[in-house]
């Protein structure tokens, strides 16, 4: 990678001079998909985005006993794939005590893995978010407490291992009353919601530049795949009022 | 195999003239480890085998949305995996409603199965098993209607595909009566107990010879794994209670 970047004239070594350019930047302002189904469910085509959620993200294994799918009553098993099911059902109860809040069994990896043997062992991750760091920390305790039980009822042990976090960014209130505006300017309507998906604006917002973003509607949640798309007069509308945005911004930038 | 066969001078062809063989059967015994924890849990060394239970095996898939994980609403979620925990919890009371019935999702597996998206696609294993037909036909329905509520609860849609099936192979009364006289005259109690694994046993008492198999303890349950032990007192035991029940069997043959 370094002698590929060197070709475009960049050198690795001297890349944190970049921050010198911070000095430059009076505040940064994104516009973006919203990658999920919450603004089409509403029927609105734009929201204000008052920051990025953080994220507990981890790679749970619960351990149990290997057996012969035939010769193993059903009592006597401890079956570790049944802990794993019952925690898959359980975050979702820890994360709909919230309003915001998500929480995601996105792999479950069974061992051995064949049709005649009781899951000696499961692997599971878990991804947890929410903009506010203290429901953020509830649910992490919530299923790491859970987990264990699981794993007792099921005569199985469990292991926790973090495979990344972040904190919540909450992005600039200044510039999300200015972003509501030029949304109800050129809509009518407002609406504030968190982003759940990571941004570059995080990055820059955690490195003290004033952030904010403005979502446009996304069809039928769908991002990361061929399908994404977003209606033409939506496009419109978002053009229109991050326009809006950044000439608010600049006045704002000026005024202060 | 058939090049390698013939090096050993079995024509594949000319297979089947093995049956003629089947005449000179008069009684099959086998004896083997259980190959699970039934007989150590009750302090027993030997069990009289009533037969091999028969096998349903199924392969289930249960179809979802792939959906980012930070963007997606708990309630707007058509989350596979969920359907599929359900389910995996719901074969355990299935399996119980019998005395003893198994069965058994030995291996799940997510897709995209990654930490950041709600699970598109979820595939699973099912194995059921009973002696009684009835049991092992009501179990396969149960498990079915389940499957379709569970997907219909999260949104899913579920494909079932046999994978295999075998219907209970129950060995001869007489020999089985045989084979707890010869137990009981070795150890003083006798057992009877049914097979979850499949065994030789079974194909050869299907094809209509007398049939019977005579079980040892396994310790902790375990087969097909380098730890699978035996008591050496319980394999005398059972080369005892073996030797008794071939000698009652040849008398068996000679009287009928």
């Amino acid at each position: 990678m370094e002698d590929a970047v060197s070709k475009c004239g960049i050198s690795i070594d001297s890349i944190g001079d970049a921050q010198r350019e911070r000095n430059n930047a009076a505040a940064y302002l994104e516009l973006h998909i919203e990658q999920g189904p919450v603004l089409e469910s509403m029927g609105l085509p734009l929201a204000a985005v008052l920051g990025t959620k953080g994220v507990e993200r981890h790679a749970i294994t619960f351990h149990g006993q290997e057996a012969h799918s035939g010769s193993t009553p059903m009592r006597s098993r401890r079956d570790a794939l049944a802990a794993a099911a019952k925690l898959a059902l359980e975050i979702r109860t820890i994360a709909t005590k919230h309003p915001d809040a998500v929480c995601t069994i996105g792999s479950l990896k069974t061992f051995p893995g064949i049709v005649t043997a009781v899951v000696g062992r499961c692997e599971a991750t878990l991804d947890q978010r929410d903009l506010d760091p203290g429901v953020l920390a509830t649910m992490y305790r919530e299923a790491q407490e859970r987990s264990t039980q699981f794993a007792q009822e099921e005569g199985c042990t469990v292991e926790w291992s973090r495979i990344w976090n972040i904190a919540p960014e909450p992005f600039h209130p200044a510039l999300i009353d200015l972003c509501e505006e030029a949304i109800r300017e050129t809509t009518g309507l407002s609406h504030l919601m968190p982003s759940g998906p990571l941004h570059d604006a995080a990055e820059v917002s955690r490195s003290g530049i004033p952030t904010v973003m403005l979502f446009v509607q996304s069809l039928k949640g769908i991002s990361h795949n061929k399908i994404e798309d977003t209606r033409e007069d939506h496009l419109h509308l978002a053009i229109s009022a991050f326009d809006k945005l950044a000439t608010k911004t600049i006045d704002w930038i000026l005024a202060s």
